[in-house]
């Protein structure tokens, strides 16, 4: 399938409004309040708001006043103030349904659509600044392209909405906020989103993968928890009454160091890193407080949860150390899951069919963190068929650098492919379970 | 001596203004013209700007933007520009001699001048917020006193210019910048300052020693070492590329348990203390920089030198182990220094006279740490005669807290015995040495 | 080929006086002793002591005292003095090369023959106990089966002694001292015994891979280097001077803990073990001296290398930190060798129609480390053709447990298969290169 | 008071006796013997065995394989079978009574008998190598100079026994066990043998104080606890099951470098030493098993207690940690104890009045930890006065040397200067309570 070139340049235009003003987890105020007024436009079924997740269940979602300020900036930006009003306390993110009424399978694609925390670059060779599209947002830049991913699912629904008389079955689409932090994708399992699915597909732009080039079995992800440790202890003076105080700067330094040397699992990949610590008050005072951001990472769920309940018992043996108390918050997840190997040949036709696909492989990827994968997972639980693509791009730099920017051609060949996966999917799924 | 009414309220006066446009080390710019323009008018020779110090030895001074921002508040809070011009980049603090032509000893006084990196509290029971004159500069409190101490500095040079035919050699008085830290001193020594002084005073007052009670002779200042750590290493992935990764966190959490574990000397007290660990770029990156605040002290300045070059050898085979590199700067120095036992009966003698004092002792103190150290041992060096007097209080709250207060009845008492001590030198002196 | 039983019964005969006189690496004197004398016999050509090795590579040499006490020992128990004298400071080991005079490749075997440091187990139940051949060398226990590789040697040699006229080429077999630690191999490939090699086999008894398995291409095994590490420093009175005291004690711990702490490759698996760690001198003494066995691993050898070159950075911080000096000392080292693929299919054949082989496969293994690699990896190098094979048995037991026993019918399918290799390779080869 | 020769020589004759069958602590049997027999036959009375002590509470007793090679070794060097026997599990010392019947106070000297777990030198400029009472016993030596403490103790009950009929009040003299570790003393306090003590001298030879110098007043001495800690974890193959480990060692790393970073208390100096740590099995295994010998002290007992109770959170912690258990017995334990005031003037005036002695100090010390304190204590609570006395000697070597040796001069000061204390102690009592 061939893509109108209004469409390609409409894309083009979404995903360079959509990067500069990019809106980090949670906060994707405006980003959720365009891509739900326009599906409403071309007919979707659009949920948004609390709806999307169940609440109890979200993880890493930011402050009040992070949140607040977030919002006002929305609204200056041009955000709908009653779906603002509606997402409130970070509600963010789109969970469309387009149902023609002819039964058939349900057919869900995920798309992710928060910018990372990043400074975006100011080099005249960066392309959104030679082209005047960088980031308003201060701290905030599309660093990993869910600038493009969130063009590319308003594009699908797009050719969807017009090619409504040949579905057999319904489609949904699902802009995820927070991909960033493993944070937003399992609150929206939770709410049941995923449970009547039959075919899932989620989508990823590449990088290092070079353009043309299309993995439609991405299996490599880490299973991944992220937390946050606090340990609270007692501030003293420093020459005066060192005795007096309850170091939780040791008590982090002990933690710190100890859990980097869990021993590692005989059954695969293992990682902890502890990525910041912030202690202290001031250079004469015992340490009151230490706060430190973690992640720890397995070549599967297994692996993953001994480490953490491993650097769980280092964190509690450290504050015990120093007679400190100390928290530990989960703020994301990440699990393993491989793709379903019956539906590789069906989405691997659709990609090679595209103009501009010069090789399709099955399985690949690079050892980070994906929380598509709960997704998947529930699909897969509940009878029905998963897998993550992966686009790959000629970019000579790193997702999440400042550097970052994407490769506009590839938007069409996602929409292309994944447009006609959505129309034949019945079909296949019927050849498959005859 | 009795002071007259007037000095004594406008003394009161000048500590709240001082208290009310606060200003931390180096910054001193507003306090610093106030003292200056008003000594010059009471005819004291006035040294402002780069001549106070020797500029290659200060230490602990603040970036130039911190340094910018500060001048552009006291322009605002009426600070003489002429005088902001000549101070620059920080050359805070003043000189001033007062020398009326008869040969004779020179009587120097010390009283510092900057405030904390506090925020004050406002609690209405809190005097300065109750009548108004808690500090406008957020993040910046007279949490130590200072502001009574150039208070008490001004009435002694106004007191000083009054009887000015009675003096016999010349008096000068320090307006010392940046003691917090232990920064300032030096700079003023290795001016040449102390170079001829034949009696030095530096005063204090003391929270926790009770109204009335007067020490001529604190000796048990520890000396001091205040510095600050850098690791610089590598970023990477923690992820995709661990090893790629030099870890200045994990550099920085050896160095700081090493430093804690340096073994004691048995010569008499040590310390150290990592005040502020702050390190780290995200959470699923290796951490690139890890930046500490940290001081060492001794009961001596050999045992401060022992345990402070431990440390440096605990920071360099931190570094080495993680493959990240070091840099340690000197931000602060404080020395032991005993009283000149010869001075104090003078000294004693002078206080006890004074209306209100109710008990005079010669040793005392608290474990802390005092850059005055450095210019009574320059004194002491060159046959001169030294020592620290604490001015006790009724406060019940410690120094360096939200909470803190002066007693204002204090600054009488201070310059009552400190201008009899002016007065009556060259007859002293005359004495001793025959 | 079926072996007649009266070689099956020698074969026992042999490995249980070689369990009973279990002599550790580098002391084989009584074991060398009866391997070369018998061999001789045979009409092998056999080379002993020093010439086995070249001298300057040889690692982890025990110190001169145990060595005498072991060649003291090995003449009570009957060693020949002669060749005791010949291996002197433990030149153990014997090449021995069977050449009938037809020219054709050179095939050669490597089985070890040191025993492990450890205690025997007393249990009635275990058989070397019961049936009275357990180790009479108290701390010396054959537990990883290298007594039944050293009989299975000797079936073979006297095997293709007695069809020495069926062979083209010529045979060598290795009879390898110290392979626990991974000492013994390279030395002797140093000295050029596996320059001319075409084929070479080196075997192993696994005691988890079940009766009747044979692997003939075991490739599992990690790279490995084993060192000791040695801090130095100065011990005080820990009451009285502490400060005197250089801890290394407290450089031990640091290098331990931050070795345990190194960052994962990642390229695959890694592994840091600090095995044991035996420090001070006495309880109110800073320790002076800590003495550490090490060990890393990897995948492959580059990984090793890599986690091998960090902890020598970390010793090196940590003897920094604490003003301590230290050594470092290779005591050992395993490479990484997958087997020559070509030769898999002759080697295959050749066990599969061994009687009692009911199942053979070609990849397997677990994640220990061997010194047969270095060998391989020299055969290779010069173009040659390498395998492990690995023989099951169904032994409950762990290899390196004091219950340790092989099962003796594993004996005759080695000789067997291995004696029909030596037999065949020079027709295999002629296939294989045309 | 001056000694009779032949006394003298018989006082040497003992300590060289009793140096080269040198006894460590808890294993004294043949030197109690001989005290024992030797005083029975003078006429005092004379408790040997269990009644010394309560058993609960004796610290620090070695294990029963260890006894019983030392009573073997008792008696084999002359000790008498009878006594040996009543000693049984270590249960050794001496409380010897002179009661002649006339009412009066309880004089009572501690004198400690245990040798040093030491190798004595062999150097011929050694006395007792020199002159043949070097130590027989491998592994013991008097390198404290307790045999000479032990042969005072008796030359102190000749003179009694002999002017026996001059005495008002009754003499106790305590020959105690295993001061060494401090773990003597406690048991026989707690037996009573202090509840009824008037006046209380414990007496020690102190190589750097120069011949002829007494202090009658020892007050230095820091509180301190010893103790042992055992973290035991699971073991496992460091190469292939690396996460089934709970790793000992790296717990008594965390605990060690931990334990040196406790805060140090503001009140006065601390000590914490971990002396020393064996740990692991092999060096491809994960530790199982970590054995620590550690002590803490402190200015006083509070400072003390402070101490050991933040090493007991940092042992737990590190177990917490580690998954590992971890257990802790406390094997000494030393108080601090300032000598009665009311005492001083006596005693000083009895050394003064001896020839040879040339200046008494009331005061002075090393920061060394005494056991005798837990007696001063109790004396005093419950009324009585007492003190601790150093006798000079110009040794050049320390204590706890291999080469340190008494001089033997000493011997015949501190008995003439006590058998005066003991005659005069009713007088002084009486003129000191009225």
């Amino acid at each position: 399938m061939d893509l109108d070139r209004e469409l390609v340049d409409q894309m083009i235009a979404w995903r360079r409004d959509f990067h500069r003003h990019a809106e980090p987890g949670w906060t994707e105020f405006r980003t959720t309040s365009i891509i739900a007024r326009t599906l409403e436009e071309w007919g979707w079924d659009v949920v948004v708001g609390p709806d999307v997740h169940r609440g109890a269940t979200r993880m890493g979602v930011p402050p009040a006043d992070v949140l607040a300020e977030a919002r006002t900036r929305a609204l200056a930006q041009g955000a709908d103030p009653e779906l603002v009003e509606r997402m409130g306390e970070g509600w963010t993110g789109v969970v469309a349904t387009l149902d023609p009424g002819r039964p058939g399978p349900v057919v869900a694609f995920r798309f992710d659509i928060d910018a990372n925390d990043l400074h975006e670059s100011s080099d005249p060779r960066h392309r959104p600044t030679a082209q005047g599209f960088s980031s308003l947002n201060e701290g905030a830049m599309h660093g990993c392209g869910h600038d493009g991913h969130a063009a590319m699912g308003l594009g699908l629904a797009r050719v969807l909405a017009d090619r409504r008389s040949e579905l057999t079955g319904s489609v949904r689409i699902i802009f995820q906020p927070a991909e960033e932090g493993v944070r937003g994708a399992h609150s929206i399992v939770e709410a049941g989103w995923l449970d009547d699915v039959d075919v899932f597909i989620a989508t990823h732009l590449m990088a290092a993968q070079g353009f043309g080039h299309v993995c439609v079995g991405m299996d490599s992800f880490l299973a991944s928890t992220k937390f946050d440790v606090t340990f609270t202890g007692v501030g003293a003076h420093a020459g005066a009454n060192p005795e007096k105080g309850h170091n939780a700067l040791l008590a982090a330094c002990a933690a710190t160091t100890n859990m980097a040397a869990i021993a590692p699992h005989s059954a695969g990949t293992q990682r902890v890193n502890v990525g910041t610590l912030n202690a202290g008050e001031g250079r004469n005072v015992v340490p009151r407080l230490a706060r430190m951001q973690v992640e720890c990472r397995g070549a599967d769920s297994r692996i993953n949860d001994y480490v953490f309940a491993r650097a769980r018992q280092v964190v509690q043996g450290a504050a015990q150390m120093f007679e400190v108390s100390h928290e530990i918050v989960v703020t994301g997840r990440a699990e393993t899951a491989p793709p379903s190997p019956e539906l590789l040949p069906f989405v691997h036709a659709c990609f090679a069919a595209v103009p501009g696909v010069t090789r399709v492989t099955d399985t690949g990827g690079d050892p980070g963190s994906e929380d598509a994968t709960a997704m998947m997972n529930r699909v897969k639980e509940r009878g029905g068929l998963a897998t993550y693509v992966a686009i790959g791009m000629d970019a000579p730099w790193g997702h999440h650098t400042e550097d970052f920017d994407i490769d506009e051609d590839c938007l069409a060949i996602g929409v292309a492919a994944e447009s006609q996966i959505a129309l034949d999917a019945a079909a296949f799924l019927k050849g498959l379970r005859g």
